[in-house]
Parts: C-alpha cells; structure tokens; sequence
C-alpha cells in the first residue's frame, strides 16, 4: 500500500515537472511550483527525487518509454507503411500538446548532459522512420527510388525542427497542424498518393491540403 | 590604442566562448577553459563579461549579425531564387562548421531565456526563406503551387532539426552533407528542377544526387 502511494507520489511529481519544465523551462522552473503544481510538500518531492536534475532525468526516461509503446503498436500495424508512419507522427505531436510527460521534451534541447546518451532519442526515431520507409519501399508506395535511410534522417530531423519552432514561435497547440505541413510538403517529395492512399486521407480528412 | 585592444580581446573572449560552449554546452563549459583558450587571465574575463550568461548572450547576439550579413548579401543576388537559397543554406552549414562564433549557436537551444525574444533566429531565417520562395514562385521555378509561408516554415524547422541532430548524434563536420540531403528531399518535391538547374548543380556537384 505505502510502496502504491509512493509510486502515485512520484508520477504526479513527474507530470508536474513536465507541465513546469515546459512552461518555464529547466533554469526558471522552481521546484516549489512543480511540488505545488503535484499537491505535495517540498519535503515529499526531495523525499522522491534528488532534486531538480534528478527529477528531469526520470522525465526523459518516461517520455522514452512512451515513444517506445506508441511506436512499437503503429510498427506492427498492418497495411499501408505511410498511413502508420503519418498517424504515428501525428499521436506523438497531439502527446506532445496534451500529455504532461511528453510536454517536457525540450528538456532534451535544454540538458542533453542529463542523457547517458544524446543520440538516444534522435536513434529512435531514425529506426521507426527507416522500418516504415523500408516498408513503404516494399509495398511500392515510394515515387521513385529513396533511401530509406537517407530520408529518414530527414524525417526525424524535420520532426524535431517543427516541435522546436512550434515551441519557440507560436503556442505548441498548432504543433499538430505543423506536422500536417510537413508531411503534405515531404510526401509530396518521395510518396506515390494513388498507393498510399491512406496517407493521403489522414492529411485531407484533417484539414491539410495534399 | 586601449580600446581597440579592449576590442580585440572581447572578440577573442567571444570565440574562445563559442568553440568552448559549442563543445561542452553551456552547463559544463568552464570559464577558466575559455579564458584560457583566449590567452587572457580569468580577471580580463570578468573585466569585459559579467560572466558565463553575458558572454552567452553577446556570443548569440555576433551570431545573429553574421546571420543577417550573409542573408542580405544573398538575398541580393540577382538570378536563380533557389539557387541562391541552397547556396545560403550551405554557407551558413558551413560557417557552424567552422567559425567558432557560429559553431556556439546551440546556445539558443540551451538557453532560450537569454534572448530577449526566443522566437527572433527563427522568424529572420523564416523571414529569408519566404521571400526566396517568393521569388522562386515569381521566376516559375516551382514544380507546383506552394504557399512561400508554408514551406518557409518546413525549411527552417528541417535546417534546424538537421543542424540538432548533427550535432548530437554525429560530428559536425556531416553537417553540410547533410543540409544537401535536406534539399534533395525538399526540392524534389517544390521545385522544377528544368526551372532552377542553378539548385540542382550545385547539389549534383557537391556530389549529393537529385
């Protein structure tokens, strides 16, 4: 029972400092505010984590672990490559804008230090990217001959560059559609529409223009 | 005769700043290793900067003028639009390469809160991308209709992602490489490339396909 409500402890905590984190960012965020925000004492969030660094680095592992699930249900999903890969981009991008976890990723931008490994995050993206371009090559829904590899590098690279801009210029709410944006210019580039119609359906049926 | 000299070693101190923050990130960087790299005692340092955080922002802000210099000089370039653009874009790669003042510009990720307004690098390379792209559309050298805003946004967040990921998960030195790839997905899917063969050869001839 006291080891559950510790465990409840800590995630309010986690999700506290990701709300926090990615409001103020890593310097200006103050850790009576994130304990505030969790409805604990100061006490009760030195009693969990070490301090503030401490607290950010299990956010990045949690936020981690939630790329890894979502990623790994859309690489398994049947049926056409960029209908997933684009579906998947666009429920990272809506985590991103709802989920107080994943809010917190620009604690990666801010304290690359607190990772064990930088390259980390940016690997796992460019392995999903390459898995579903591999795929798209495969089932023919590529234009023209790419480099799963290459693009996919693109991909991640134009991803993170969009949640980085949408962060700093405007309110991360039109992070999705800014997705949209990007898939609707990229896919133009590399992807035969008429075989990857579904692809093609998600960007129409939410408003981006194809 | 003093203030040049004070000038100069301003200067030094601000390169010194950027190879060092560029190499350590601005958490680890020591300002006894700048000072060092710039051939003047920690004193001298404290003399012209205030500290760490002053010569951050003063390194941003000599940043943003060589920024501003090599966009007005290309955007003054008659001719080719996108030619000119992938030139810029390959410049600036460059510079990150290998100017130390450059090479400090993951700063502005580090630490957002030292600009007065984080959104400025991103508006003037956004700003510089529209009107190439307006250009571009007014010489017919796009391959379709496209919205110089949209697309703008797509290419500052793709260079940015791409200038992130180069650095966090290879050497810099990949970092023009790289910008070659961005612009071979890219401008596969906006350009005519019979209408900006300027884009096209100075792709094919720095070795990445089209």
């Amino acid at each position: 029972m006291k080891q559950e409500r510790s465990q409840v402890t800590r995630d309010r905590l986690i999700e506290a400092a990701g709300e926090v984190f990615a409001r103020a960012g890593f310097e200006s965020a103050r850790l009576a505010d994130i304990a505030q925000l969790a409805g604990v004492t100061t006490g009760a969030l030195y009693f969990n984590f070490d301090g503030k660094e401490a607290l950010a680095a299990n956010l990045i592992q949690r936020q981690s672990d939630i790329a890894t699930t979502i990623s790994k249900e859309a690489l398994e999903r049947p049926g056409e490559a960029l209908e997933s890969m684009v579906q998947l981009s666009l429920d990272w991008a809506r985590l991103i804008g709802s989920d107080p976890v994943a809010a917190g990723v620009r604690l990666i931008l801010e304290r690359p230090d607190l990772l064990p490994d930088i390259s980390t995050p940016y690997a796992h993206w460019f392995s999903v990217a390459e898995q579903f371009l591999r795929r798209a090559d495969a089932n023919g829904e590529l234009a023209r001959h790419i480099d799963p590899d290459e693009v996919a590098f693109i991909f991640t690279a134009a991803f993170v560059g969009v949640d980085i801009l949408s962060g700093a210029v405007q309110a991360r709410e039109r992070l999705i559609a800014r997705v949209q944006l990007m898939w609707d210019v990229l896919l133009y580039g590399i992807a035969d529409t008429r075989k990857a119609p579904g692809a093609a359906r998600i960007l129409r049926g939410t408003g981006a223009t194809i």
